[in-house]
């Protein structure tokens, strides 16, 4: 890990919760989880994980950055589809093992791989026939 | 695990994407990461995890039930804290690893257990003083 990607460890519980220094939680895979959503319409994008070079380079360039897990590599979101999102927030939470970023983004529409503006384009709806839960589309 | 709590095992990634079954992908531990956001305002309120069981009690009661991975225990939302989380919307991400939450929540401001009605209490700015990150509390 280079100093630029270097962060403070996490303190107590106190300090995690009731300091003004950030310092993440990586997990076991050195990962934060980060939720992405829309800056004007408060639409949740996506959710991915941001490594600790990641976050950084997000923080310097103010251009979302995650670990792509599937790929094993540095992601600038966009860098393929053209959907690259620009910072206009970010957030930490209690516990700092999640961050909340707030964007606008350039070709929403190619936010999802499949080609939507959020990822989360499927409700989980009850079967009455089965009682089971069913998936509808609402982004066609 | 009961016959309640079981789900499809997750098919091919056409299946993943594009179908209309729930088969979650849950982690190596067993969970998915859930977003709960709240359905009137639409603040990003918790990030938590769901095993299978907590989806099933979800998706059953109405109620939000998460996996307490601090506590090792299934974790009904506000049994504690008064801050119950009703169902309004669940959704599904395109690889069905992650799960949105449109709640409505009695006991708002005790949805973080610092007393908040968000976790995301705290924004991440630049110091220019020394070019660091630091955290500021918008929540009081």
């Amino acid at each position: 890990m280079s100093p630029m990607t270097q962060f403070p460890l996490p303190g107590s519980a106190k300090d995690t919760e009731a300091g003004t220094v950030l310092t993440p939680r990586f997990d076991g895979d050195g990962l934060v989880v980060c939720v992405t959503q829309d800056n004007a319409s408060g639409e949740i994008m996506m959710v991915a994980y941001m490594n600790a070079e990641a976050l950084t380079a997000t923080l310097q360039t103010g251009v979302m950055h995650y670990w792509s897990r599937s790929r094993g590599e540095l992601w600038r979101k966009g860098d393929t589809s053209g959907a690259v999102q620009y910072v206009q927030e970010l957030r930490v939470d209690c516990d700092q093992d999640a961050i909340l970023a707030r964007v606008i983004c350039e070709a929403a529409n190619k936010t999802c791989h499949t080609g939507r503006t959020s990822c989360f384009y499927r409700s989980i709806v009850s079967d009455d026939a089965s009682g089971s839960a069913v998936l509808k589309f609402d982004q066609e």
